[in-house]
């Protein structure tokens, strides 16, 4: 909980989801540089084990290879929750469907997952200081270990 | 219409989406007990004909299964709508993306459907009143029969 | 950029999205009738090359056949971004998926796409003046040619 009023709150999360807007498109788009100007600096990013970045320059390598891999994919973003933790850092869940159709002749790629994020605002700009994607489950996916949602049995 | 201004709908309906969201996110975390808090005790729940419940512990009973049947679940909510009946009323539309993994051997269900929801605010948190799914297709659902979505021939 | 304050920027989003979100509910309800309500009377739709409209009575002809090509269709918008252009318009980004089940004995058609909208608000409601959908690749999809997303290589 912060001092933050709900207006402000309102304001701040139309600013946060664009965040998490642009990142999806962005990706789809293959435009990585506009990718990593979402992240801080000292961004922690965490898609799978052993698939993940510390640090802009870090996290900037693991986006090589989205040209020549992916003939194309979309990225369907939903069910977002933003907490405040003050009025200038936010953690967020995010539902994501992704299809990713690959440039290799095999059937399209499809996960299901759950981002995690904190953000941080910087300058007047949300950005993500840390992204973690968790795996409900996959479809045919190239990534074959994911963080695990922690499901109930 | 209500006597809300322009911006309490705003903060209310960023609430009211959460319930929402929070919902799909414990159905998929196989977390009965936190689904069953975002009803009222007298609630109505209808997935399907034969499938709904009235009241809490008859909804509570619904979800028995969840865990033994799937082996996982997303859910993806989009375009939803807000009308509010009064402060504490509001009837709203989301379309639902669900896929389902079965523990038995089959092919991933998937339900395109549509909730059509009464909340109510009480004690300053927007809790569900009536949920009603209906089934605008399905492919290898195990739920053979649904609310029809009352398409236009 | 335009005068207006963040809160009335948030006011008029959920607005917007609430057009957005009617067209996809209205479409899949085959409700053609409340879809070119939510258009001005000299709107521009690009759907396709070859695939489009100039103004409202030709919008209007689009729509013929959606009762009678489509057994049912499911559209699911998401990460909607939006920029006001002036109080009165606004330009938006949205991301579809779109299920389409056909008539005829043939498998679903999948259209992941974008869509690039323009809307203003005329006597109080905000309506498409121009909406443009980019494909950023199809399934089994009936319509072969698509406007392109700009990936880049």
């Amino acid at each position: 909980m912060t001092d933050m009023t709900e207006i402000e709150m309102v304001i701040e999360q139309r600013a946060i989801e664009r965040v998490l807007s642009d990142y999806a498109y962005y990706l789809d788009m293959n435009m990585p540089e506009a990718m990593a100007d979402l992240f801080v600096d000292d961004c922690e990013v965490d898609y799978a084990p052993n698939f993940g970045a510390k640090g802009i320059e870090a996290y900037k390598k693991t986006l090589d290879g989205i040209d020549t891999f992916f003939k194309n994919t979309s990225h369907h973003n939903s069910g977002t929750v933003v907490d405040f933790v003050s009025p200038t850092e936010a953690k967020t869940r995010t539902i994501v469907l992704a299809i990713h159709r690959y440039m290799k002749d095999r059937p399209d790629g499809i996960l299901y997952g759950q981002y995690f994020d904190t953000l941080v605002k910087v300058d007047g700009r949300w950005k993500f200081k840390v992204r973690e994607l968790r795996t409900t489950m996959t479809t045919d996916y190239h990534v074959k270990a994911g963080n695990p949602i922690g499901r109930n049995d």
